[in-house]
């Protein structure tokens, strides 16, 4: 069985500098089954990447390699680290990425990727995704054990997230992201929702938006209308059916949102 | 040889759902070559899914078997298939999306989903292309019989096609589909032209332009020109050379197309 | 080991006439691995697509056999080349895509396309793509000799690529590129620059702009500040530190560029 690299950046869909990455790690080790999971992760947005990982990740097969790229502080002192979380392999810069798969996990191990034995020769100070990040994975893929890349660690930077809340009088969260079709997704999840009230009885607001009940897709509303639902994930979202609900709302990342019982 | 999936859905280029989806496929049937047709769909425009389809899949090696999630009933009471057309497997909602292929070759086989043996346990109500069709194509690409997945049907939802009309006075066609470069493709072929009268001699008019002559390529006119050829499936095509057509000439899909001897 | 095969393309992200030469390379020799370089390329930007051959298509494995299908020219007289440049195969059409390779390492091979034994039958005049060059890669990588393609030829066309000149003024070289942040790429390499000064003590000039130092990383600026450094390929870029410098610049492709010891 051939090993599998995923890989997630913010370099744009269709950047060249991805395919760059992938002739190193083939370069290294040509058997090998390379998966891209977004190049479209807003510039440096690595609240938006920590999430796609989070999502995306778990979903494959035990022992996947996976190296993640928004990195604006490359070329600075900033690590690079190795974790396993789950059953999944990580390279990413210490920079937060890791923060929602091990909020929900407790990382089994964390090494800092010190010395330069894997790395490429004359490496750039712009572009470690190619130069350190690719050619590590691919001696992963090919077999090196994790304990040569550089000693362990306890401390990886995580971002401080934000928890829905549950109260007597409900529940509030936040828009966590935007998807692709402008739905907004927030951090209350179907448990919380589930601990207060019936779906049809709820009213959700954000953002001056009253919406009564949760539907339990796209299909039961009318064409143009406001939904709250749960996503693909368990998470509640907000939508408009066959719009987009950030641009037709004048709503984004970071907003509030409540949930109560009518 | 390893089995081949394709991916077609409009979930946006460098969307994370579609790795999701690869994600589910690779954990049951670890050792499948993936290849994406297009994730650039417009939102829910399952004419343009059935276009992109009939287009790309008969070119694939026979038994490939193609997934494509344009999916705006997802959550109701359509059901999915799974069908047998030419030498292709496709797995899809039953909304359409094979009209074109249905209408070019008499479907061999078509069983509709039911029972959910092979779908994800806990499956959403909003992403049945990660929870539903990846798994089933997985385990189908894996030997699965077609006969464990449901009952075979006689029915399947067909958009009414819109076909070009051949009359004593030429032939009146519509524009069907814009391509990335905002060609606009019409349901004119080359066969039906070539009954009509010699390339050179024709007058193409939609949308007020009246374009003498069909040429072959477009080197052959100056840029900036409107021209009419047809394109690499024998479709009849109206362009601007060097520009973009659709949105140089205000001109969009329906709008109507005719052919005549001058 | 599989043969690899590498695309680049203007057809757009998601562009499914990229899957179409995808299905029928994999008809032909159905044992190999596909990668995307970019199909992101400018439309008919030849100059952009030979940029991105010289910078990706080095990182891959020896006799990777790359496609590029940048082709204003298709359906005249323009024609068809396979070339051995450095340890890669590559196959495109004769209008300069291969210049920035061959002006980095002299071309050992170049054979002109002829003969139609090895193309698609019926080929169409408008995606030579996917009816002769996609074909031609699949039976090279399923092992045939590229002497099977036709004629030896000793002539290539190659852009007038502009080169930087180094004075005893300082350096003047151009805008060669805007990478997917809007960084400014030019043609001044960082052993032109070594020869005139320390980094710290320069003076960079683009388009009224006047830039001290070249630093070694964004992170050692302030957000908004325009920067002068080399890119991870050791050209000189201009970029405003989590900003897109070629729309806050108004800067563009040929802008002049200097640089002067302060």
């Amino acid at each position: 069985m051939r090993p599998l690299i995923t890989l997630t950046t913010d370099f744009g869909a269709g950047s060249p500098y991805v395919a760059q990455m992938k002739g190193v790690i083939l370069s290294i080790c040509r058997d090998v089954d390379l998966i891209d999971i977004s190049h479209a992760i807003g510039a440096q947005n690595i609240r938006e990447g920590a999430v796609v990982l989070a999502d995306a990740t778990p979903r494959f097969p035990p022992g996947t390699i996976h190296i993640a790229v928004i990195d604006p502080g490359v070329g600075t002192s900033r690590k690079i680290v190795y974790a396993e979380i789950g059953e999944q392999r990580y390279i990413t810069p210490d920079n937060g990425l890791l923060s929602m798969l091990a909020s929900q996990n407790e990382p089994q191990l964390v090494i800092s990727l010190e010395g330069d034995e894997y790395w490429l020769p004359g490496r750039s100070h712009t572009f470690h995704g190619r130069d350190i990040m690719a050619p590590v994975a691919a001696h992963l893929a090919a077999g090196l054990s994790p304990a040569k890349l550089g000693p362990r660690t306890n401390t990886m930077q995580l971002l401080n997230w934000p928890q829905a809340e549950t109260t007597s009088h409900g529940i509030t969260g936040e828009v966590l992201y935007l998807d692709t079709f402008g739905n907004l997704i927030t951090n209350i999840t179907s448990s919380d929702v589930d601990r207060i009230g019936e779906a049809p009885s709820l009213v959700v607001e954000c953002g001056g938006q009253q919406i009564r009940g949760v539907v339990s897709t796209y299909g039961a509303a009318m064409s143009g209308e406001v939904v709250a639902l749960f996503d693909s994930q368990g998470r509640l979202e907000i939508a408009v059916v066959d719009g987009n609900a950030a641009r037709d709302l004048h709503l984004r990342v970071g907003e509030k949102v409540s949930v109560k019982a009518a």
